[in-house]
């Protein structure tokens, strides 16, 4: 089958097309038969380099996957060949997902929602998953809380926003201005434009704050905190300094890893079938074009998400 | 830190204690200090080579884990450190739990359910998981179903009766007639000596049937089933003619293979926790002494289930 691999760290153009075997099932599985995969921040980290998950290359990238069970092993009960699904295989570990086919364990997948095509479904399962473990699971957020979601545009935020609406949350998000419309659309109850505006001035009070950003935005973050507000980040989670910050100042703080979650995804296609969720995709792109697809992800400039398409 | 590991595949005897590092986290891991380790029949079968799951030795079995949460890497929001746990890390890939610490994917893990001890908690991820699986996930059991486990003394059975009966099942069970007193203790309605009795003569009309014997018993049970009903097996589950005959006369056919469930582990600890479920442990044996637990274990005359202990 074909699949995209890379031999070496470096820039976009070290993705490149292989022949590999179709993967073999270990009991639980399911092989899926990949109809769009999507791309992620993380993906772009780790083939530079930046961050050595997955040790050295050659490996596959992907960890979104959206298509249709090809076949699954004795012992798998919860899906049928021919089932249409989506997931995120094996995170933290090789997703492998950028390819024709990929094996999951069942677990890890739940029923595509019906609501949207393999392309918006292969944009959801690591970032809503995200989101929703972020909001959710961790924060529990529910009707009335204050909530501001930095880079409400982005890959993570525009999932975030509709998740935190659809759970009653009153949203703030930043955005800069040329996504004010795409980021009011989703239902956020308030956009600001952090260039022009110093958020530490224009918001107080929030209950819980999700950073999608990192670096000054976390410090900026803890002063529009209630006390005994909640600090979400998903990019500086290891930052003690950070953490020591929010906590001395009276505010709590979580940091963020995503984790594949049936549960998770079973209640991001349900958001989706009652038409309160839409993941936003920007650029569809063929697989073999994938370093195109990662110089756009680095570019940090996207609305929505990327997918690979095959 | 101390861990049991093998070299070759062979008898218990190839069990032997090892000095390795404590394993490093990578992202959504919790590292685990194990107070004991339940022991599988699919622990015996890897070490023997008779299912070669997890390739060449060296490797440190063990999937089930019941202890306290050392140290959790930033983004973990489940657990905290000293928060007692329990689960199945990895399955069907290398668990690595016979040892004194153990990484594990936070959403494979649970709260230990607080009615039990960690000699008791570590004797059900592994097979109350089947059982939960199998019954409630695959075969949907509920008030007034009638349903028969085989082996209902086992490890896997004794779990499985008790379920199925929280459920609201009318359980029927077989075991040997040593074992008539314990699983009736359990909350059966019915046992029956299968040495004595021709099941397929006693029986009639089953709901489901679960089979965690194999062989002979799964081509019994087809007559035992109602029209419609539902075969259930955890051994047999490749077996293509035993599934052609079940359907070919009627009833539905399911093999069954466990698989890591955070949502399976907190339904089995609430069971635990509400006085509906115990996990019987008829061995807890020090680590150190494995090869005695994979000797008792290969002999099938385990009643519930063995532990090692730390």
């Amino acid at each position: 089958m074909r699949a995209v691999s890379q031999d070496s760290f470096g820039d976009p153009t070290v993705l490149h097309a292989v022949e590999v075997p179709v993967p073999a099932l270990l009991p639980s599985e399911v092989l899926v038969r990949v109809h769009a995969t999507g791309v992620n921040p993380v993906d772009a980290m780790v083939r530079s380099g930046a961050f050595a998950m997955l040790g050295q290359p050659p490996f596959v990238l992907g960890w979104d996957v959206s298509g249709v069970v090809e076949e699954t092993v004795p012992g798998v009960t919860r899906f049928e060949v021919g089932d249409e699904v989506y997931g995120m295989p094996f995170f933290p570990r090789a997703g492998n997902a950028y390819a024709e086919y990929v094996a999951v364990p069942s677990r890890q997948l739940a029923r595509k929602p019906a609501a949207i095509d393999h392309d918006h479904a292969a944009a959801l399962p690591l970032a809503g998953l995200t989101a929703w473990q972020a909001l959710v699971d961790a924060a529990g957020v529910s009707e009335g809380d204050k909530i501001l979601i930095h880079a409400g545009g982005g890959g993570v935020g525009h999932l975030a926003v509709q998740i935190a609406k659809a759970r009653g949350a009153h949203v703030v998000a930043t955005a800069s201005a040329a996504k004010h419309d795409f980021v009011l659309g989703l239902g956020a109850d308030e956009v600001i434009d952090y260039r022009a505006v110093d958020i530490t001035e224009a918001i107080k009070g929030m209950d819980v704050v999700l950073d999608t950003v990192g670096g000054a935005v976390g410090r900026q973050s803890i002063e529009v905190l209630r006390p005994g507000g909640l600090l979400l980040t998903i990019v500086d989670r290891m930052d003690r300094e950070l953490r020591a910050a929010t906590i001395d100042a009276g505010r709590r703080f979580a940091g963020i890893t995503v984790e594949p979650d049936y549960v998770g995804l079973e209640a991001l296609a349900a958001l989706v079938d009652a038409g309160k969720l839409r993941p936003y995709v920007e650029h569809a792109i063929p697989l073999d074009d994938a370093a195109k697809a990662h110089e756009l992800i680095e570019s940090g400039r996207t609305q929505g998400k990327i997918v690979l398409t095959l």
